[in-house]
């Protein structure tokens, strides 16, 4: 078996430049890697792998030949260009909002639903940022004891509106630290010194589209399409990594230690939780990193057979590009096991 | 009758100083004005009323005479000089934690439970800063319609921890732009560009004092002594304003606009939900505000009967200085109103 020929869609954004890191950081096997962006980008180099890659203007015709295209780019490119990647024979690992919804395309988080990567028709979408920093958390404890409804309350950083956000947060401090009127065009208000609720767009019953997709995504990734969840999404002025305080309700009791002891066997989970030495899940320690962390952990004083939790994920990468990747791996692994056992 | 003779103590402090503010806009009627602080402050200077007063060391006798001390100082503070204060004869508006469980001791909103105040046996407590946030959001619709539970995660400013918050936020901002590993002394990791959920300390069954204030603080006010509230506290970057995502369970149905219409005639809040105008509270705009601001107010996706809002506050003004400064101006209302009927 050949290793696979590779393309990222959207390789000089803040998600595309994160999976070219991953991608070299885990020895991904490739046999070639193509970079795409918009035509502003064309020619730009990129170094992987010590060598200089040129990026390309996405067009069609670019995936002539690919087995696996990411696409880390906004919606309106995926909707456009995905379908013209699948056509020409590759698979799809889609980190837009595009697709996810669309009962053809599986929306995967691979420690959590790999299984629905085989119903997939071309195109694979990877979840919201802060749907897998939720469900990371929440899936080995809902495997272990069936959860009932779930509140759900995020801190989001800049960057989950792309590296423009984080140069936009940066330079209002810099203006606010100066006391000058701080500018605004990636977020609908400054964001410095400042805490937002409205990440992306508002759309019926005064919900953001956000807070819309918490509730959709982790209802069809966890296969309970009636599942109550409630979420308030709000951007706070943190560059990297999303938190997000949250309170479910099980059908058994379940102690702390349970759930502790639950995810600390989970894959991609580090439990972060001694609250007499001041450790717990924080923003400023999850960025870089690959696991998502928990911490917090305790009763729930609202809730039957409740439990509270606070859980931190670097956005870029579980929450985007580090998902996507292992997306492709898994891909990659039932490939070769369905060609072993062929 | 003669205006009251007044003793604030902790002058110099953050929830101090804005007490002195908030006394002089009020134009609040006063025979004397005296200022009180730890020994460090003895003899500063401080203008009131275009002359300056100075700042001696709290205390016993210094109450002698006084009809009304406030205390704005720590809990340490309130439990050992506030008997004192009484027994010389005042009234003491205590804003620390020390006396608000105490069940002698009313714990006083004004606009909500101020007939709590004509069983005060010389303490009256003002709540906490994230409770009354919560509350001047959460008692209007609770009258209209009984609420049944609560859940709250709250984003609290810096100056929750004091004037010391302010500064070590704003220095640690500076040195994080500067690429500097930032210091903390006030904080129990560095603030700046970071989320951190441990506000105060740490207590029984992995909740903060500050999240058990939440709860006991909030039944108390309400005479709800079996409400089931979860809170999470977290504190972010934010000079001054708490906000706070609520979920609510009511009794009956009730719409968004209803909820509008109830808190828009409540006093001492504004309404600010217009989505579609990108209109909601924000802690940039509510800092140095009177009032509490709430909006996102829609049905809760979790919650039977639910309602989910967010409510932002001044924590110094309301949330602290405010709040005593009107339960002082309740008291001096309804003793004036004892003496005409007496």
């Amino acid at each position: 078996m050949t290793d696979p020929r590779v393309a990222i869609v959207g390789a000089t954004g803040a998600v595309g430049g994160e999976e070219l890191r991953i991608l070299e950081e885990r020895c991904f096997p490739l046999e070639e890697l193509h970079l795409f962006a918009s035509a502003q980008s064309e020619g730009v180099q990129v170094s992987f792998r010590g060598r200089n890659l040129t990026v390309h203007e996405a067009k069609p015709d670019g995936f002539a030949g690919m087995d696996i295209v990411f696409f880390a780019a906004g919606g309106g490119t995926s909707k456009a260009l995905a379908p013209e990647a699948v056509k020409r024979g590759a698979i799809v690992v889609d980190k837009s909002a595009a697709w996810r919804m669309d009962p053809s395309v599986p929306l995967v988080i691979p420690e959590i639903n790999p299984d629905d990567l085989d119903a997939h028709q071309g195109i694979i979408s990877s979840p919201n940022c802060s749907t897998i920093v939720l469900l990371m958390a929440l899936a080995p404890l809902h495997h272990a004891n069936p959860i009932r409804r779930v509140i759900v309350d995020t801190y989001q950083s800049a960057s989950g509106a792309g590296g423009k956000g984080i140069v936009e947060l940066i330079q209002q401090t810099r203006d606010a630290l100066e006391a000058k009127e701080p500018q605004h065009t990636t977020f609908p208000h400054p964001l410095a010194f400042n805490v937002v609720p409205h990440v992306e767009d508002f759309a019926d019953d005064g919900y953001t589209t956000e807070e819309i997709k918490m509730l959709n995504e982790t209802r069809k990734i966890l296969h309970l399409p009636d599942l109550p969840l409630s979420a308030t999404c709000v951007r706070v002025p943190v560059p990297i990594s999303h938190s997000e305080a949250v309170h479910m309700e099980m059908t058994y009791p379940m102690t702390p230690q349970e759930a502790r002891e639950v995810l600390s066997k989970a894959p991609g989970v580090t439990v972060q939780d001694d609250v007499a030495h001041k450790h717990y899940p924080l923003a400023r320690d999850a960025a870089g990193k690959d696991d998502i962390f928990v911490g917090r952990i305790r009763p729930d004083m609202a809730m039957d057979n409740g439990l509270a939790l606070w859980t931190v994920g670097d956005n870029l990468r579980k929450g985007a590009a580090l998902n996507a990747v292992q997306i492709a791996e898994e891909l990659v692994r039932r490939k070769a096991l369905l060609q072993q056992r062929g």
